[in-house]
């Protein structure tokens, strides 16, 4: 092991020895944020921008393939707008932040940075909806919202944070479910087919669904340290923002009425959710899919005669099927391979002077760190090959870390047991209540991650009051 | 012409009659933005949004493809951390939104929005940067920023608008001079070659550079009524941020130095340059590398058989090398004419029973309206073709009316016959001082749009003061 490779990996703690710190590591090593000057917001740096970009560009192309549209709205909204709908107010209220002045003068009705647009879109589809044949209005946009959040933790909760919120209306109760459910399974297939990471669907409970939603349904993800992480959420809010912001259209019979509304948002969460499903002690593993560069090359005894050339001609090569990385930088191999370990790459191509000798090149998967030798006549075939089965065997990690954290609780003693010894998921029966609910939290410190859509029957009764039970409930810590 | 067709195109207002009211007519009727409820900000809808998604991938890959990074940094600014450099305070300050309170609590030191990031990358440059390797840092960032303006107008003055700010930090003022110049060289580039809008380069003076900046340069396009309308910037700030802000790095001889920084800017204003340079009585006019979609194809007699099949398989082809809509309502084709006239899509496609029989089309330019008959054989050459066609001849039409606008003055009597006369840029010597700036303000309602960098001798004094002249200053009226 080199000098510079011992020096980086030195610095990051281990996973087993504090997760928390870990994470917190890694954000800052592999240089995806820098703290700001400004209490809880954070900066996104070029190469967690990148990932941003990356997921960007993915789900965007999913939310347009089924007919959605970008938009853009106001950051601020009127305390007047804001206050129209009861439960979203008193959701929201306590964790805005409110601009009283503009320019010189203080403003005569405060306004707060959005938390979220329901209220602004509201109020845009007031003004453009006019008839039944205007419908669906099927909206997204992409931009920063602002939560005042007490502790703060880089992509997992910061005062300011980007996303994506789609906001849709619909003719009927029918359709405005049906797109509900449908943003719901893209989210949880580009997190399983593209972040390689599995996930629960489920609806929320009524304690933890949206403020002012009727129903919420969630992919929740289970983190390397059997913690949960919600990674997107889907809301169906009937004709209850349509009412309170007097959004109407004329029917096919003429009649004005109300259209049905859903909301739907993921954020830059799921670069959290990426590190803690993935990452090991080197550092990041980023899926193929999202990574900034799929490929690096780091070119062995680059000043030999001919390495740096032939590093240059493949890395072009290979530009033309996958985002690749020449590291011609003076630093040693061994400082390269634990910076690029660190940063996450998917596949390190090593080549010197023996290797072009036997026409060869070596490749190292991020994951397993296997070494094979490749024919320089088949890394078209090659690297897509050891992309694919990266990505299959890290999902396959994710998937097997959340089966054995996995458990079943049948009674109140198994659930004491249960969340007392492990952090994981915990399925159990439920009666519906509320008190239980809050049971569950006081006295096991386990809230609802979701009634799952794969419900089962491990018993008939509640564990927390005996009741009849209604419904399987997948109990966890979360993020 | 068909009533529907009527009925729009009374809706707006004649550029002769009311210019203004025209711009605002289009905003609207083109379904680019709504007003929203907060008093000054503004609804980017699909359509106008799209064009704005469209410049941002164009300019994206400009900017990347020399060498640039994306991040993102936070929306708000401690008031503390924004007074640091006097000037750019000073330039700001007054318009800008201040958050006082977060939650229930009021904040132990305010917040401003960002009305401009100088500030917040420098902070950041100061825990990043340590020694001359890692220079230059060349960032962007794509947001939007609040500033509080007293009159609004859709993309040209907004209380918020959306953006890319670059800014980087290099070894030597050379360098940072060069990115200046390189990148309103991109500016130029993508206005004269993708918006089809001929701009004038030069420097600002200093009563209208920006605020902390050693120089400002811009480019200047002039719309249709004569008006100019600044359509990006480029500063270059020498030192002077970098020593505000205590950047500092570990120079090549290992002594501690400032980087020397620039940045710069383009924004949505660009849709209301698109909008002000080409339009017409009909509606927008798109340029084609831009438009949301370039071809629009109305199925004539759609009802008779085959035709709605030819229109969907047309549209199939044609969107394998063009951004095709297919325009399959039940709506008349004189009622799409006009609506896909006001959208300013470059070029329709007819397709009828008749066109059938004889395998061709009917292509009809946005910009002359002229028709042409076209083998359903060639459309793979022809669109292009057209395409092209029209974009040279809306930059030519552009660049005819600047130069129709564009006059010397060669003493104080011509400056005034000249600006009271007609609006458009008129030439002038200047000596260079603040208080000849200002008499050409307060006497013949003349702003200084810049030094251009092609510069004339018209005479060797200032018209204003009789010195001698050091700089012919185009001056006009502006947006």
């Amino acid at each position: 092991m080199s000098e510079g490779k011992k020096k980086l990996v030195e610095a990051i703690t281990a996973q087993e020895v504090d997760f928390t710190q870990w994470y917190t590591d890694i954000c800052l090593k592999a240089e995806l944020v820098d703290y700001s000057s400004v209490k809880g917001f954070m900066v996104m740096r070029p190469y967690g921008y990148a990932i941003w970009e990356n997921i960007q560009k993915d789900l965007d192309a999913r939310f347009k393939a089924t007919g959605h549209e970008n938009v853009a709205m106001p950051m601020l909204i009127t305390e007047s707008l804001l206050k129209k709908e009861g439960e979203l107010v008193e959701g929201f209220a306590p964790e805005v932040a409110w601009v009283t002045s503009g320019g010189s003068n203080p403003l005569e009705e405060r306004l707060c940075v959005r938390p979220t647009s329901e209220t602004l879109f509201s109020d845009h589809f007031a003004h453009v909806l006019h008839s039944w044949r205007d419908l669906p209005m099927k909206y997204n946009q992409w931009c920063s919202v602002v939560r005042w959040e007490k502790t703060t933790r880089p992509f997992l909760r910061t005062r300011e944070f980007w996303w994506q919120e789609g906001h849709t209306i619909h003719e009927t109760a029918a359709e405005a479910e049906a797109e509900t459910e449908q943003q719901l399974n893209c989210y949880a297939d580009f997190c399983q087919n593209d972040l390689c990471i599995p996930v629960l669907k489920g609806r929320k409970t009524d304690k933890e669904k949206f403020a002012g939603a009727e129903a919420t349904y969630t992919i929740e993800a289970m983190m390397k340290d059997g913690k949960a992480l919600q990674s997107g959420t889907s809301h169906y809010f009937g004709d209850k923002f349509s009412k309170a912001y007097d959004v109407t259209f004329a029917g096919r019979d003429n009649k004005l009425q109300h259209p049905y509304q859903t909301s739907w948002g993921s954020s830059t969460r799921l670069i959290g959710a990426i590190i803690m499903t993935h990452g090991d002690d080197e550092g990041l593993i980023l899926p193929p899919a999202i990574a900034p560069f799929q490929v690096v090359i780091v070119p062995i005894a680059a000043h030999k005669p001919g390495v740096s050339e032939k590093a240059e001609e493949l890395a072009a090569r290979i530009s033309k099927f996958a985002r690749v990385k020449l590291d011609n930088s003076d630093n040693s191999p061994g400082w390269k391979f634990s910076q690029w370990e660190m940063k996450g790459v998917p596949l390190r191509l090593e080549i010197g002077p023996k290797d072009m000798e036997k026409n060869q090149c070596v490749l190292v998967r991020r994951d397993t760190r296997e070494k094979v030798f490749v024919s320089l006549d088949e890394l078209e075939t090659a690297i897509p090959a050891q992309l694919e089965a990266l990505a299959k065997n890290i999902y396959q990690r994710a998937l097997e870390n959340r089966e054995a954290r996995t458990f079943a609780a049948h009674n109140w003693e198994e659930v004491k047991e249960l969340a007392a010894g492990t952090t994981g998921f915990i399925k159990a029966m439920w009666c519906g209540d509320l008190a239980c609910e809050e049971k569950m939290k006081a006295e096991a410190d386990l809230s609802s991650r979701c009634m799952p859509f794969e419900q089962e029957q491990l018993s008939d009764v509640c564990p927390c009051c005996g009741k009849p039970a209604k419904k399987m409930v997948v109990w966890g810590k979360a993020y």
